[in-house]
């Protein structure tokens, strides 16, 4: 199969969560996407307290290796075991999503751009870019009304590990984008834009099997 | 005729004129490129001396009502007669150039974002951006190198007009754009992304003929 890996970045709130989702409606089985989300390390060794410490916006936190390997074997037209991150026990937790291959892999997360070994995977690097200001208002309404979250506890997060590693990670990994789409899944020209790039490619794919 | 208006704009340097022959190479005929640099005012009634002074990275150095006319004409399936900017003398010569209707319609330069008017006519709003040292750089060693001009000229001119207009009406200007593509004609994945996108209104533009 001839794979197609769309990368898509950007920080909390920019709009790229509905950018997949404006994909995956158009696309279907055709995409699989596979989130950074899933791939936050096993803390297994640490007490739940200590694991409410750690810096979860810390390219760090991740276990980007198997998720590098993960993409390689989709790539290989193999389905992968995505591990699946229990946030309210901030671990890792037992379960499994199978994730099939397909001719778009669509990878998402606020720090992919931070790894150039998932760079290297990429097909197409795509940069959601939206001011800060509206990205933590989307993200209040969405931790305060949608997660039961305290208004304290969310700007305490944001102005001691979201932003501070916005700025160190997040913003300079915009470099290494192909595109910069402003307001991601709410700017309807790029989004048909990309549409029509996944046609084509899946048009092409479609006529090598 | 199906008509779509894809404006290119960016600062001096940027790379959009690469951009607009990578585009223009491909689909020759099916596009006709419109630069705002053409439209420049006729000046007259001021002598070499005041042309000379003359802002020419400001907006209102351009008779943009005349190109505005001109894109709707296009778009209305008529030819024009785009005038010719005599940059020697700093005045619009007696020449016109006939621009013909296509399927695109590609409207190029630095401060067409700038104009409400130029901006409603278009379908995708495409700004190249490349850092502001790359952008100098690349001036210089066009201006000085091909237009042999002195290093000084260029590096007042910048300083006085260049960089400040940059700041006050192309850079805001970015804030219309559809789309970002950094670098320009040299972002091989973009370029590409283009083409689709123009392959596909122009597969759609011959169904409707």
């Amino acid at each position: 199969m001839n794979t197609m890996v769309l990368g898509i970045a950007g920080g909390t709130g920019s709009g790229k969560t509905t950018l997949t989702k404006r994909l995956k409606e158009r696309f279907g089985e055709q995409i699989s996407v596979i989130s950074h989300d899933n791939y936050y390390k096993r803390q297994d060794e640490l007490t739940y307290e200590q694991r409410c410490l750690t810096n979860y916006d810390h390219p760090n936190a991740f276990e980007t290796e198997l998720m590098v390997e993960h993409i390689k074997a989709l790539k290989a037209g193999e389905a992968v075991l995505c591990p699946v991150y229990d946030f309210s026990q901030h671990n890792r937790s037992d379960d499994f999503i199978q994730i099939h291959p397909a001719p778009v892999i669509l990878v998402e997360g606020i720090l992919i751009f931070a790894s150039p070994e998932l760079c290297d995977l990429m097909d197409i690097k795509v940069f959601v870019d939206t001011d800060a200001d509206v990205r933590i208002l989307r993200r209040i309404v969405r931790d305060v009304k949608k997660r039961g979250r305290t208004l304290d506890s969310v700007v305490t997060q944001y102005l001691t590990t979201v932003k501070p590693m916005h700025e160190q990670f997040v913003e300079p990994s915009k470099r290494r984008a192909d595109l910069i789409i402003p307001e991601g899944g709410k700017n309807p020209v790029a989004v048909e834009m990309l549409i029509h790039r996944l046609e084509s490619h899946l048009a092409s794919a479609g006529k090598e099997e």
